[in-house]
């Protein structure tokens, strides 16, 4: 198997194959079928924490190999590494791209020091933010789900946000939905704008689009956007059948 | 594989093994995602039959490992071993602590006499709890996978709560709903409630949360915790299109 | 593996083996969770096309063995082999009982000359005869998947129930719905005279129960199955959404 | 296993091979259950680019085996291969038919030059159909995914209609719907002139009956049908919730 200074193919827990093997369990979620959606991971454990590997734009997401992943070094966006330096062999001539989610994972890693970033078009993403559709915030409090989801607070001395801990149960989960634009890189003033205004938020919702999903490590990331997708699964059955997602203590 | 007295991975059977089993079965059936729900076996054909095996807190439940056990000996809460007694290798320094549901569990083990006790954040749950919200109880009838449900009895001369036979199809289900609290170990008082109040339950629901189910051994309160789910979701499609659940006969 | 008379578990197609196999699958689909449904086989390319394999009553049907089926002779309903002949090591000493279903299982080969019958507690089946409670027939014409099911007549001559080609995707399907009753083996009157006055039939759904299919071998009568829980699935949508499931042609 | 001339079972790129495993995941879907739906593919790597592959008519199509595709050569008809050529002990003497959608499929490759045709029975494309029974197309805009589509145009010079690069998610996505009729065969006058009529359409939806959608190679063809599923997923969910699926720009 193919391996360069960035992509070591042998390590099951390298960044590069654990978006492998993450993408195929999105596929059978449906969360990145025809293409849709990504995943990132800074390679946190490794000796450079600031390479950034992140899948192509426009590729089969379940049939990832290792060897075709962008690597980016933090904070900067210049692109180390690209699966068109591999042997054409490989790449059978295929011209690949960055993804187009890419300025937007780094704002994710710059902002709030992620160690993963998720990107996915989920249905229950899609369809809170339409019947969610005047409004600019989702909301949901008093389901035991919530509690898988960090707090987050923005701590003056190191002026970063920081984890303090998980919501409580009876926390109301607040997301910010920001609306979609015609070019996924044009996203990136208003999550950014998004990030800093909501600084208990460790993910986005893109209306008519998706969601994206960030945490310590791809982990975390993964655990937050199951637990995300189960309430935003849950309050969309709610609110269709006149359920109110958010309860008065 | 690491093995210690209380370990042995060797045997499919044994219950740290089927803790992990089944916990890959729960997440690909979308009942424990997001480190959600958990499940206890107590090792009823073992040495010691009050040994009880409980998975940790806030662990992806479908990468569990046999290792990953906390053990307690009933009927105190005692922990005889826990994950972090493992070589640092294993563990990678993380530091692991008892599920929040294992008060709970252990009150099924000590007022039932269950051999296996299963919690999940089933959506079939949760929903059921949101659609009859003012209702204490769950109630259905006349449906044929009644009839898997364990029939229970208080037997005054052992003063246990013994199984009987089964439900019959035309037999009235019922399954208290204890409301949801801050801390799930604050649930006790309303479990133990419960249990005493509906003898012949042999699960409780536990209202924007899931639910907790128990059998005579692991097999038992799968297929309790299967039969209840597909009544469950069942019970929410029937009161979504205005069908009540419970018919006179 | 344990081998006798009546169990070859080294042939995948040996009725036995395909009893497991489809359990499984149909376990999958939610078909047959919590010891729900069944399937049973004759062998009818066998040495003895009257011999009937069926799996035995309450027990988790994603995990059943070969060795575990019960073994009845056609016409009669004499049994030739139970899974209580096999070694105690195999059996850990469980007494295994026939399925509930075998007379029915039973009515269906000898009225219909069926290869092989299948039970399901389909969610999609019990919504159906929820959704049309007042009617003893489900109807549904002018969907392409109808095309899947056999067109059956009666033929004076040889006075049996025949094959004779496929439905027409604009061919009213009509399956008899008749009510449960307490014991499974009290439904073989109802179900027998629905098969007497549906000689179209190759189904009969079971109100708040489930549907028993039949077909001329196990891969029709899957295949059947199939294709009447895509239209059982398809058809209580429409209800929900109110779009009539019969047309005028 | 057994080859000739048109089957080479042991590359997994081959059409035969890529044909079973499509079909297996597509089966997983609940796109091709019950022997609905189908798949064919141009041999458009092969030395004979012309050389069509089509599974047979009513087979379960998750076992589809490679040597059981039939083979057509482009513009033609005529059938070049069959398995009914292959060793009774392999085909048991079972007599293959060509699919139905055989000259469906053969519209697509000849008007549109496309490399691989997919034909389900999704749910999804049927609800769409009957939800929007009155109307001709189905239309959708400003989903994201909506950017998995090709954009298509018809080329004055070459006098072909080419792909020009993707929808935006801002576009209206206009997919034809033409109504079934009873013999599959007979659906390709509409199929062709719903093709001429609609130049940007890479997919024809068939009411009450499910889907058509090719690309230029099989990859291609399968990332539009699950985006088109998606879309079509999404505007049944969408409909049902009062939701336009058309927002003026």
């Amino acid at each position: 198997m193919y391996t360069n200074e960035y992509v070591d193919a042998k390590d099951p827990s390298h960044p590069a194959n654990l978006i492998c093997e993450l993408c195929r369990l999105f596929y059978d979620k449906d969360w990145v079928t025809g293409t849709g959606g990504g995943i990132s991971i800074r390679d946190t454990e490794g000796e450079n924490p600031n390479l950034v590997y992140i899948a192509p734009s426009g590729i089969q997401k379940e049939k990832l190999q290792p060897w075709e992943m962008f690597v980016v070094e933090l904070p900067g966006t210049k692109i180390l590494n690209t699966p068109n330096n591999c042997p054409k062999e490989l790449t059978k001539s295929y011209k690949y791209k960055p993804s187009a989610c890419t300025p937007l994972f780094l704002s994710c890693y710059n902002m709030r020091d992620a160690g993963a970033c998720i990107h996915t078009h989920s249905q229950n993403a899609v369809m809170a933010t339409l019947l969610w559709e005047e409004s600019i915030e989702f909301k949901i409090n008093n389901i035991e789900q919530i509690k898988a989801i960090p707090k987050l607070e923005y701590n003056k001395t190191t002026q970063k946000v920081e984890k303090i801990g998980n919501l409580e149960n009876y926390d109301t989960l607040v997301l910010p939905i920001i609306d979609n634009v015609p070019h996924e890189e044009d996203l990136v003033d208003d999550l950014e704008n998004a990030i800093l205004k909501y600084p208990g938020a460790t993910a986005v919702l893109v209306r008519r689009h998706g969601i994206y999903v960030w945490g310590e490590n791809i982990w975390k990331a993964k655990v937050y956007n199951e637990a995300l997708d189960y309430l935003l699964e849950l309050a969309v059955k709610m609110k269709l059948a006149g359920i109110p997602t958010v309860k008065n203590n």
